[in-house]
């Protein structure tokens, strides 16, 4: 028997120790919106899930329980985050080398390992690791002169991209430079702050790609759908899932090649290889070994999210069924407009469209600022897309019709 | 230009007062897993989302930051939380009567109101409100004595369940009794414990289903499929999505009927309405306003889960697309075993048959207790409902193959 004063008495101590005993802990540097999104994916698993944040208000700080404010650039800070975790992983590039190294003293496992991380966080190593192994990619040379880059233009053409060696994301660190007078400040600006530069060729590429893989400690590799990016700006604004078109060859290609590079750089966790699609094949462009932007739909278009599956690789779990559940899916970034009050647009978006997913990131809104993103999945690509574009500019900007 | 320095020096101040103006905050009462669902799906709409447990080792207190420990039976604890509240909702209906009018107080909107909450609360009053509109029910008659069971059961025949008419759930409360014998146990258990009680006739049902509809203050309505659910000792093991073989005529009708309970009991927020399939039609067997356990399919099976229709509905936004994802899906609880370890079980499950989703609660283990729910959508209903018996029980017991 039970009435309601039993059921008190006997309420559950819950969670001791014991009951956690064997729950691993996966720590995340990091706490904006990708972390964010996988401390929903480690709810479900019932891990212990922490993030190394720079501040209190966060992305991931704000709805994560397991919340650590630190500095990333910190031996000392990353040091102490990762006593507490089994695995240490990441949300971004940004962990300087020497930090790196110190964070690989501790006993937490590090994945992906400092080794394949290098490869996101210097472009001219991974342009060579690349080119040796004769993977196709922008034509490149490392430059800090005037004579440097116009040697580069004069066999590559104007435009010309430079890049920031390290440190560059989401368009920062790149700057397309119509002709020398340009490159000229570019790299006067990047001597006085002692930033390494690199020059690439401006490709001329039809579309952008991006193939997402993961790749467990157990070398099992799982292929997402290969889909289309549009960037504006250097900033991801569209993601079509599948491609649109893709020759299945090309997407196969594709995905083998993610998977071939996840492999031979011993990536655990996430790889995305952000990709120029172009008349004479596939270059490489970038590569990710975290959630990536490309990977937002598998949220609400594949069987297993990507944060989720970034999860069971770095927990050498088996890895989760890529599949869309969907024929098409299209993810629309959300970004800052001049108004802050994306809450007070839902009501128009969903009264419009009640199967848009909407997803927001708690951030503070900035003109051009990454605070959301919308989904919608279905049967034709060209529908979703109108769908999905409608929405995200209606809460950036609250000025087009929902 | 950007660097690494740059990029930190620029470091958001993020969510400040000012974004978080319009930002309304949701507080749900209690803190299982309906609540820790629930908080996932309050991260991607970005509000503000409480929890009020009984301990911070509770399923929803071990991963909400917004976890609020009091108890849910003081009105004094219940008006302190609501004081951070703009809108109060339920994980479970055990708030006592006198401690909801003390929330009444509060300036928070309480979704859903007192008065259809009593429904939910008062066996008797539900009976018998359902029974003057004309709706279906199982006989049934208020008892107190052997001689008002014995009455009861020469109108309808042993066995006679006998409930709690306030505090059970998950079965408890609820004692099928095949002869006075066993009726006058539980009637001198039940009046030691002050405890009222109803007969009911034990229908002799086909099967069980239950209708899960949305119900927001602007009166709109939303209506998932039909289900089929699987109770054994009182406890709901499995659910079907949609109820398989289900006439379209009789689907529509439980649909119609739960969107006529909810707008008839002004709910605001989910309406679950258990019903028995018999011969003779539907009977309603209960009712909950809140997320439900025969609606868990939905968060990978619809393209709107339960747990983000409850916050759209109760914060007066359009309700979401309620449509399934998939031909098919079959949710399975798993339910504690002899061992604590369910971590560790998942490599297994998962080597098997890496499309199972599995939401494991963080709830310490004990025989029987509902400690996770593992879905697969898919195809064919009757292959999904093999993988998701087998995942659920490997992972309650470890003994099965998986």
């Amino acid at each position: 028997m039970s009435d309601q004063a039993e059921v008190a008495a006997t309420a559950p101590p819950e969670a001791t120790a014991a009951a956690r005993r064997t729950v691993p802990v996966v720590g995340m540097i990091g706490a904006g919106q990708l972390a964010r999104m996988t401390s929903q994916a480690a709810t479900d698993l019932s891990i212990g899930f922490r993030v190394l944040a720079a501040s209190p208000a966060d992305s991931a700080a704000l709805v994560c329980q397991g919340t650590r404010v630190g500095d990333y650039r910190s031996a000392d800070d990353l040091a102490a985050f990762a006593a507490g975790c089994d695995v240490v992983t990441f949300d971004h590039e940004q962990v300087p080398a020497a930090a790196l190294a110190g964070l690989a003293r501790s006993a937490a496992a590090i994945r992906p390992g400092p080794a394949a991380l290098r490869f996101t966080q210097d472009k001219r190593a991974m342009r060579e690791w690349l080119t040796a192994r004769g993977i196709a990619c922008p034509e490149y040379a490392p430059v800090t002169t005037a004579a440097d880059t116009g040697a580069f233009a004069g066999r590559h053409g104007w435009p010309v991209v430079l890049k920031a060696v390290s440190g560059g994301y989401d368009g920062r660190g790149v700057w397309v430079c119509g002709d020398a007078a340009e490159a000229a400040a570019v790299l006067a600006g990047a001597a006085a702050r002692g930033i390494a530069l690199l020059a690439e060729q401006h490709v001329a590429f039809e579309r952008e790609l991006a193939a997402l893989v993961a790749r467990s400690p157990a070398k099992q590799g799982a292929a997402y759908p290969v889909v289309q990016t549009v960037q504006q700006d250097g900033i991801c604004r569209e993601v079509l899932a599948p491609a649109p078109g893709l020759a299945p060859g090309r997407a196969a290609e594709a995905q083998h090649l993610a998977l071939r590079l996840a492999a031979e750089l011993d990536v655990t966790g996430l790889l995305a290889v952000e990709l120029f699609e172009t008349a004479d094949g596939l270059l490489v462009n970038e590569l990710a070994m975290r959630p990536h932007n490309s990977g937002h739909w598998t949220i609400d278009g594949s069987r297993t999210s990507q944060f989720e599956q970034h999860l069971r690789a770095v927990l050498n779990l088996p890895l989760g069924d890529p599949s869309p559940t969907a024929a098409a899916a299209v993810m629309v970034n959300v970004l800052g407009g001049d108004d802050d009050d994306l809450h007070d647009r839902l009501i128009h978006v969903w009264a419009a469209d009640p199967g848009v997913k909407v997803h927001l990131y708690g951030k503070q809104v900035r003109p051009g600022r990454k605070v959301g993103h919308v989904t919608v999945a279905g049967e034709d690509a060209a529908a979703l897309r109108d769908r999905a574009t409608r929405a995200a500019n209606y809460i950036s900007l609250g000025t087009e019709e929902p």
